[in-house]
Order: structure tokens, then C-alpha cells, then sequence
């Protein structure tokens, strides 16, 4: 992985960082504060010698590092389970950190988990955020089904937050029309939640990828439902609200969104229906705009291809971190339409690793899908 | 009726309004402006000699009154099947002449049959107009009929055309919360149209009116419902679409309504639904507000207290044009509040006549409902 092949100086940021997602709150302007003043490695020294403003942490780590433990078997454990699961940690700087979550200014997350093969900055390039309740009808589910299928299908990449509901019918739609998805998980990538999900989550993480702010093993606490809804509504150039009661968790992802001038749309549903209430609130509040379907969807969020036009770095990224993209664009480049089996096997790649590359050259612009198969972009 | 006992060059001009309902086209701005600038006798003169503006008026009065029928045959007609139906012909200029009509120039009506004892401008007053798709879904019908009985029951008149679907649910609500509704038809007020809501406009014409201003007899023509689109949305003071298919007339009457200034509003639902799609792109175009409920609405069109101020002018027009509504206020002024069985029994009148009484005094803002049964406003 790119950002664990990294220079000395850079890991003791890192394991800082990893060190940091222990003992603050994610999102908490005074610890972006902190590190953009200080850096990581003064904040936490700050912390340990009990200089550092940030409340509770020199009491937080203390507990964290008693009986014996150090910082560096904290980072060590980190490590142990991140080998374990195949995960990563990603950091501003890093070649795989999307540059749009900078937009958070002091509430960028200190780092993030990632479990997954795909390339986090190229996947979430032309990302939407699909959200909404728990709670959900079933015209709500086919609504997020369908749609997260349809904007897959067009090379659009759903993000969303693993929940029953919406969160789940929005990754399934997504899946099932054979593309990546991005959950982001309150709890750490190692935590399934809820656990019924789990099996899910696992293919998410084959296909996909699962990303968190929270340290591994941490617990999906309800504050941090809240500080993860707003990773979501950054990492994405819009965000679609499918259902919500009146007082709803998908409302703060909306604000997020709003507050960080990203489109808000809501879908309208039966004004007998409570699960729309919330939509509805949006939609009269000037808050979101009314959608009715995927061409609604992508007409808003368009202008794609303005805003990432091609650059050598991209370009450079699609080859170096991926030799699987390296290998689908070889055979692409060779040929016509290739439907996926066929393109998997001549690129000697799974059918699953063909899709992974497909998803990351598709978010890229590279490739495109037809009704005859894949096509390489002139 | 008021508009009956006219003096004698009143008559005149009605009876030449009267015979121009035949000959011209309804809500064609020309005649308008012929009307403003000769007058209907000197009009009708125009067309009789030939030197009338009017495309094919000569040809089609003279086909009227071929065969030694005369212009007094026709009017004469007219007052034969008004006098059978207990229809009135009103002008504008008439004292039950909605003022609010005037706002459409010289597409003003040239008049209106009325069918039904309610006076029409009063009841008028605190009016809104509930349109939508023939072809309405269950969904549809279920809103109009719940939210046209609670605007009814809060004293507002539900005014639709007694189409299938939407309209007639709209009136059925209306009348099922034991309110008067306005019915505009497209035809005569003697064509029942479609012929199968025979018995709800005949109730409509019992408790509240039927109104066209196609003459009597003329049949329901496809133009005629474009143009009476305009009086619906002309006499009330906000159009609300419950449901219409992406082309539809509805968006005929919530064009007119925005262009008339006033409040045009939508009722989202599915949008797995083709009968909510014209209300979605009515507010994604911004041309529509969109409402789930009685409470939006009534906000919307509120501030009636304001606008329409007691004046002694319509204090005496509740007086004057019905003694019912003179006895019931009596009845009313002498204690608190009554049921309608009981407020009926004390003024001598029929639970219907009490009921068409309310409706004026309640448009009015002269009374209330309430729990207990009616009160008299302070």
C-alpha cells in the first residue's frame, strides 16, 4: 500500500496520529487546532508532559499507557490488528488522502482507517453520499437500491454509512450493480456494526472499502455517529437524503453538507409517510433540492470531468498504486468493449480483482461501461 | 336572488352578456377589451352589423338566430332553463361579483351561471382551489379528500372542477366535513360533466355552487376546460396540485394561479409514482411550494384576517343577500356555542339551509366551528 511504504520522519507522524485517534475526540476543532500549531509528535509530548489545552487527554492516555504499556505498544497493537485485517492507516499528506476533506479545516479527521484494496482519493474523485433512516419503508429502500445501482453503474461511487435502512439498501444497490462502495463506520474498521451487517461489511471490504476515524477496537458510540457524518458529507461532492423522520441523524450529514457548500438533495416520498418528513423539512427549508432519480442526481453533481480534469500526478497514481488497474487498462487498450470475464481473465486477474480496478479507473474516467461491456476512455 | 332583481338597463347589459356567452370564445382578451371599450350592447350591435373585431362572432349569432329566432328567443331561453334549474346569471359589476375576477383583464368572464344559493363572493373570499390528475392514484384521492375536509372544517372553501380523481375527492372532502364546495365546470351548469358525478353535482349545486360561464346547454369541450382553468384559479386566492402526471392540466391552473400572483403549492409523493412527477417538477422548477399538510397551507394562503377586513359594505351583504345567514347569527349572538342540529332547530331553518348559512357567515370570518359546535366571532 502506498501510504505504508513511508520515510521514517513521516511514521512518527503517523504513529503520532495513530497514537492521537486514541485519546481526542474526532472532529474537535481544538485538536485540528493543536496539530496544525504543533504537529502531531508536539501534541502528543504536549499531552504527556500535561502542556496541551485539549481537556482529558493527558487523563486518557494516562489510562491508556498504565500498567507498564508504552506509546509504541500502543502503535504496535495498532499494527498487530492492522496486518491482521489487511488495513491501513491514511493521513493528510498522504498520496491516498482525499485533498477534499482539507474543506473541514481544524475538524479534518486526525487519520483514517482503511480496509479495502481500492484507492480511497481516486475512488471518492466522483463520490455521492446516499443517507437517510434507519427506520426506512420499503419504498425507501428500493428508492436507495435503485438509485445507488443506477449511479454505480455510471461510474459514480456511493458512499455511505452502514446502517439499516437506507445506509444498507445504498451499499447493496451499489454492490449488486457490480461497483465499489465506501462505508464510513462510527466504530473502527475492525468493529462491525451494527453486527448483523457484518457479512456486508466484509464484502465492502473486498470490493470496496471500509474507512473510519476511530481506532481500531474503538466502540460505535453515538457521538461518534455525529463527528462521522460529517467525514461523509466531505469526502463526497454531494449528498442525497433518500428518507428521514423530522428529527433525524441524516439531517446533521445534510448540514455537513450544506455548511460545506456540497449539493443537499432529498427524495420526496407520500406526505402519509413520516419516513419523508424529514425530506420534505429539507426541500421546504431551501436546504436540499427536490430529486426524483439518477439524471436529476447527476445533473447537479456533474461537471465531473471540469473539476479532475486529467493531471500527470492522477495519472501517475492510477499506474504506482495499482497494478491490477495497470494490467485492465493494458488489455483495454488492446481492444473493444470487453465485458468484465472476459477482461479478468485476460489481464490473469479474479473476477473481483478486475472489479476493483475497473472501479478504480471508472472513478478515474478512464474507463467507461456499456451495454457491450468496458471500454477504455479515448 | 340578488343578482336577479335588477333595474331595467342592468338587464340590458346582461341579457347582451348573456347572448356574447354563445357567440364568442371564453377568456379570449379581445373580447375583454371590446367589452371595455363599446360595452356588451354596443358589442352584440357590432357583430349583428358586421363591424365587430370578433373572428367568426357573425357567423355563429347569425346561425343562432336563423329560422326567426331572435336575440330576445335566445335570452328568453335562457331565463326558461335558468328559472328550471334556479340558476342566476351574474355580471361582473353585481354585488356577488367576485372582485377577484378582475385580476385577470380582459380575460375576465363575461359572466357566470351559478347554480346554488351560496353567495358567491362571500363565500369565495376564503377560498383555494384543489386540482390534480383525473387518472389520480389511491394515494392521491386520500390526500385531496383529507386535506380538502380539514380546510374545510378550519372555514375554507375547497373550489376544484369536478373532474374524476383529485377534483371529486377534493369536493367529496369537502362535503364530508359538512362544508360547501365550488364546483367550476367546463360545460353548462344544466350539462352534468362527467355524467356519472350527476349526484355529487347536483349536492355541490344544493350545498354550495355550481359556477361556468359557458352559456346553458353548451357542452363540456376540451377548450373550455383550458379556459376555465383560469376562473379556478382566478377566484381563489392559492392553487394547490395534489398530484398530475408530467403534462396535465393541473399545470394549466397552476400556470394561470402564478401568473395571477398567487400561491401556487404541490404535494410531493413517490417518485416511483408518474402521477406525483408534474407536482415534483412544478417545485423543482420553482413554481410550486412544496406542502404535506393543511397547517402549510393555511399558512401560505393566511393573513386573511388582513385582507379582507370587515367592511360595512360586506357586513350588509351578509345581511341583505341572506336572511338565513341573518337568522343564524341572531341565534348565535344570544349564547355560546351550539351544534348545528340545534343552531338549525332555533333559527326555523333545515339542517342544509343552517349549513349554507355557516358557510357564508364562516367565509365571512363571522363565525367559528369548534369543538362544542358554532360560535359568533367576537
Amino acid at each position: 500500500m502506498e501510504s505504508s511504504t513511508v520515510t521514517p520522519e513521516n511514521d512518527d507522524e503517523r504513529h503520532a496520529r495513530m497514537v492521537l485517534c486514541h485519546v481526542v475526540a474526532a472532529g474537535d476543532p481544538r485538536v485540528g487546532s493543536a496539530l496544525r500549531q504543533s504537529g502531531a509528535i508536539r501534541t502528543v509530548h504536549q499531552i504527556l508532559n500535561g502542556t496541551s489545552p485539549l481537556p482529558h487527554s493527558k487523563t486518557t492516555l494516562a489510562r491508556l499507557i498504565e500498567n507498564g504499556t508504552s506509546l509504541s505498544d500502543l502503535v504496535a497493537r495498532d499494527h498487530q490488528t492492522a496486518q491482521r485485517l489487511e488495513a491501513r492507516f491514511c493521513i493528510p499528506g498522504d498520496r491516498e488522502w482525499p485533498r477534499q476533506l482539507e474543506d473541514l479545516g481544524d475538524r479534518q479527521p486526525i487519520g483514517l482507517w482503511l480496509q479495502g484494496e481500492a484507492n480511497l482519493r481516486l475512488l471518492a474523485l466522483r463520490s455521492v453520499a446516499m443517507v437517510g433512516a434507519r427506520a426506512a419503508t420499503s419504498y425507501g429502500e428500493l428508492v436507495a437500491r435503485t438509485i445507488a445501482g443506477e449511479l454505480t453503474a455510471r461510474g459514480w461511487l456511493v458512499v455511505s454509512g452502514g446502517a439499516f435502512g437506507i445506509d444498507a439498501a445504498a451499499h447493496r444497490g451499489a454492490l449488486g450493480a457490480g461497483g465499489a462502495t465506501v462505508c464510513v463506520l462510527a466504530g473502527g474498521v475492525d468493529v462491525p456494526y451494527p453486527r448483523s451487517h457484518e457479512a456486508m461489511l466484509g464484502r465492502i471490504a473486498r470490493e470496496g472499502l471500509l474507512i473510519s476515524e476511530t481506532p481500531l477496537g474503538g466502540a460505535a458510540q453515538r457521538q461518534r455517529f455525529l463527528t462521522r457524518n460529517r467525514v461523509i458529507a466531505a469526502l463526497t461532492r454531494a449528498t442525497i437524503v433518500v428518507e428521514a423522520a423530522l428529527r433525524s441523524g441524516s439531517r446533521t450529514t445534510a448540514r455537513e453538507a450544506g455548511e460545506l457548500l456540497r449539493p443537499v438533495m432529498a427524495i420526496p416520498g407520500p406526505i402519509t409517510s413520516p419516513m419523508s418528513a424529514g425530506c420534505h423539512e429539507l426541500v421546504r427549508d431551501a436546504r436540499a433540492v427536490l430529486v426524483t432519480g439518477t439524471d436529476e442526481i447527476v445533473e447537479l453533481v456533474g461537471g465531473f470531468e471540469e473539476s479532475t480534469a486529467r493531471t500527470p500526478e492522477l495519472d501517475a497514481d492510477i499506474k504506482e498504486t495499482d497494478p491490477r488497474a495497470r494490467r485492465v487498462l493494458g488489455v483495454l487498450s488492446g481492444q473493444g468493449a470487453a465485458p468484465l470475464e472476459v477482461l479478468a481473465r485476460s489481464a490473469g486477474l479474479s473476477p473481483t480483482d478486475a472489479l476493483v480496478a475497473l472501479g478504480i479507473l471508472e472513478a478515474r474516467g478512464a474507463v467507461r461501461r456499456t451495454d457491450c461491456g468496458w471500454i477504455k476512455e479515448a
